[in-house]
Order: C-alpha cells, then sequence, then structure tokens
C-alpha cells in the first residue's frame, strides 16, 4: 500500500451487522473516493453503541487517514449516536450548534409549508440533530433533515453523512467531493476489465506474476465467476496517475501483453461487460 | 450490547475498498449468523495486503468475540494473502497441510475427468492453496477448488472462506453453521417491519424511547425512507430469546403499543414489504 494520503470509512447502523440491510453506502462511497484519484484502506461496521463508535473512529485516527468518513446515526432517535460518539473518541463535548439548528428550522418551516407536517416545534429530539462536537461545522442535507458535520482534529478531517443514501450523496457530493479534490489533486483512477474463458485461475497466477513484474504501476486481479462446465475469470486491471494519458498506456500494454501469453495457451479473452 | 458471544466478520479485497464490488458477502453471512441466535459486532474490510490482514485479525482477536470469520483471499493468486496474514497474526507458521493438498488433488483430478482441463500438475500456485497455519483444519469446499480454513487459537475460532460467493456460502452451510449452532445453542432472532406514513421521524422518537422503556427486551429501529410528498418510514423490532413463542409476544406486544400511539397522532401503520 501506498503512503500516501488515503480514506477510511465507518459505517454506523445494527441493521449493518444484523445483514437487514446491504452496505450500499460503502459500495458508493468507496467506488467515488477511488474515481477521484483517493484510495479507501479500511471500512469499518459498528452498530448504534456510543463505546463501540468511540473505539472505530479513535482506531481509525491513530492508523493516521486524511480523511474519516462515517454513515448513519444523525437523526433524531435515541439511536441516532454518531456525534455522541465522534465526541467521546476526541474528547469534545457536545453543543448546540447555531448554524446547524437553524439549517434544521429552515427545514421543518419548509415541510409545514409544504402541507408535510402541521405545525413545527423545536423538541429535543429535533436539536438533538444539532448538537455537534465543538467547533464542528455543518453540512448543509439539500434532501433531507439531519445536516452533515465536518470536524478537524490532529490533521484528520472526520466527516459525518447520514444513513439515507440519497442525503448521504447528495452531501457528498456538494461538500465532501470538492474536499477530496484538493487533497488528491488531478490524480485519475483507470481500470479496465477483461473476460477470461477456457483457463483455471491457477494457470493464470504466474502469467499474471509476470506481466505485474513488467509493469509496475498496474495493478491485476483475477475474480474467478462460477460457471458449470468452462472456467471463467475476470481480469481487472487498474492504475491511478497525475496524468490520464499516461494510465491508459499503462493500461493497455498490461493488457496487450497478458492477452498474449492468454492466447498462447488457448484461453479467450474478451472485454468483460461489467 | 450484550456480553455474551458475538462474532466478527472480516472481508479481504481491493474490489471493495475501490467499489468495484459490492459486499454481499458480508450482508449474507450477517444475516445467515444472525438468525443463528447469535450476534455480529464488527465488519471490517480491508485490503490483499499481508500487513492490513494481520492487523485486522490481530485487533479483532483482542476485542474477543467468540468467532472470526474472513471471506477472500485463499486462492492461487500473488494477492491471495488471507492465510499469510492470519499466521503472521497469530504467529504460526504456514506449512503444507496434507489434508487440504489431497482435496485440491481430487479437485483437479475431477476437472481432467470433466474436461474442464487437459492434465493436471501440482504447481506452486496450487500448493500454495494447501499452505495453511499450524494446526489448522482444511473445511471442504462442495463448489470450488480451495478449500475453507478453520484456526483455533486463544480461546477464538478462525474461519476463513474464500470470496466467490457460492464457495462461501456452501463452506458456511456445510462446517460453518453448525459449529456457530453449538455456540448459540437454541436461541431464536425474531423480527418484524411497519411501514409508517403521515408522521415525521423526530415525532417517532418519543415514542420509540417510551415503547422501548417499557419493553426491554425489544430492539426497535426506525428507517427513513426518501419520498416525496409524505413522511414514509419503515419501523423494525427485533429480539433474541431461547423461546420462540416469547421471542414473538415480546414483539407482538411492543408493535400493539406503538401502533396505538402512532394511530391517536394521525399516522397510518402497514405491515412493511421488505
Amino acid at each position: 500500500m501506498s503512503t500516501t494520503a488515503y480514506v477510511e470509512i465507518i459505517c454506523i447502523g445494527n441493521e449493518l451487522l444484523i445483514g437487514k440491510t446491504l452496505n450500499t453506502n460503502a459500495h458508493w462511497l468507496a467506488k467515488r473516493i477511488t474515481s477521484l484519484g483517493l484510495s479507501v484502506r479500511r471500512i469499518t461496521v459498528v452498530g448504534d453503541d456510543v463505546n463501540e463508535i468511540a473505539s472505530a473512529i479513535r482506531e481509525s485516527i491513530q492508523r493516521g487517514p486524511a480523511l474519516i468518513i462515517t454513515t448513519g446515526g444523525l437523526g433524531p432517535t435515541f439511536d441516532d449516536k454518531t456525534l455522541e460518539g465522534v465526541a467521546k473518541a476526541i474528547g469534545r463535548d457536545l453543543e448546540e450548534n447555531k448554524e446547524a439548528l437553524e439549517m434544521i428550522k429552515r427545514k421543518y418551516e419548509q415541510y409545514v409549508a409544504e402541507g408535510r407536517i402541521k405545525k413545527f416545534e423545536m423538541t429535543e429530539y429535533r436539536i438533538k440533530m444539532a448538537r455537534l462536537p465543538k467547533g464542528a461545522k455543518p453540512l448543509p442535507n439539500p434532501v433531507g433533515t439531519a445536516p452533515g458535520v465536518l470536524v478537524e482534529y490532529g490533521g484528520v478531517s472526520l466527516v459525518m453523512l447520514p444513513g439515507v443514501p440519497q442525503e448521504m450523496m447528495s452531501i457528498f457530493d456538494e461538500s465532501v467531493a470538492p474536499l477530496l479534490h484538493r487533497i488528491a489533486g488531478n490524480k485519475v483512477f483507470y481500470e479496465v476489465s477483461l473476460d477470461i474463458r477456457g483457463i483455471p485461475e491457477s494457470e493464470l497466477a504466474p502469467l499474471i506474476d509476470r506481466v505485474m513484474n513488467e509493469n509496475p504501476y498496474v495493478y491485476i486481479k483475477s475474480h474467478p465467476k462460477i460457471s458449470e462446465r468452462t472456467h471463467h475469470i475476470e481480469l481487472h486491471f487498474s492504475t491511478t496517475s497525475d496524468n490520464p494519458d499516461v494510465a491508459k498506456q499503462r493500461i493497455e500494454r498490461a493488457v496487450m501483453q497478458i492477452s498474449e501469453l492468454i492466447s498462447e495457451r488457448g484461453g479467450k479473452i474478451q472485454p468483460a461487460q461489467t
């Protein structure tokens, strides 16, 4: 693994640990962060428990990512404990954040105006969404109520996003992607997949070794597919570079080399339909 | 969180960190483990890196689960590094396991007999799948080549499964589920979901608090859905018990109580279609 800036993702929610919800949030974030030229080094999932959240955050900070992104646990119910966990992990108090409170108030006023709710009072459950760790900055939520949260702590940026996918994605696009772009610079991630048939993975293994040795910036990974009668493997090539043309050339060279080796051994190659 | 026996899942593979592959393995395992009456306390995803794998395993062992299940990284290619990572984490050498070697040999002989490969030699890439940490036991793979692996270490059972979903599932069902059943005893997990409309989550929050207070064994979690004009929330009730009837009664009582409170406030309730 490189020593450049990387990201960790921490997903919070019992629904992920009981297998009720498929973690599409981590998948979406990992894809977006990678395409922005940064790498995700670890994804952690913990339940709605302050101590579990605080441990996961603390352990992550110690590993030294540039950015930690959490999902889930920002809402008004008792089990929305992310901000309490973050506050505990970084040793800061929670305090009512005026900007966040204003954002939430405007949302409920809008719901009243739209007839979605009859009236609006600032209850403790609503105020809870505006109780942020000291020094935190709320991030506007274009599609929901609870704001995202940004906290800087000892050289690490902690970004807390809601668990509802549409809310998570819209805050990411509006407030987090520009931040990542500043960290990553002009890096691009480039990938290509091939569909290989008729050669078992154990025969492909030495060919991958050989081509990776000759193409040090290209990562090649084989993904075996189950199929009844034939060996079927997806071969995935990826690289990251400051220059899109260089990235493309690197991949093309590796693809050409391995294609020759596979053809010589009777394997069949097609672009993968992913 | 309870202090009873629990499980941790560690998923290994760069494809999960670049957002190429959605982690359906963790989802499937979490659901199956929960339905067997045990809880999953943490899911960790790391890349194909020996040190990352070893750290994740070591940290998990220190937290004290009864069982750690890993997925991915058991195949013949250079980036299949799970067993090396486990060996490093628990301070044991890798050694050629005769039983595993025999399993792998029989698989390739079967592939030859079926005409899937022409001939079969025991190359270093194939032997690699049989190099297990000292004292490990291979678990038969009903649908693929690489065996699963079981290692006992300081009171923790470490189970390593392949990343190909069909292989992972079949080894789990055949060799891991019976092990979990012995740990869990007769515990059952019982869950029900309601579909709530017309009441915002922040108004539902105090009702959840009240019903959970009166039903200490029932966990209630609200999952807001994005919908244009109406508030739409899935309310999920769950409990674990040695007695299926007790579990069912607990949930029914909590569902009845909250349904009354929601109806009084003009909310609409339906069984959720999940």
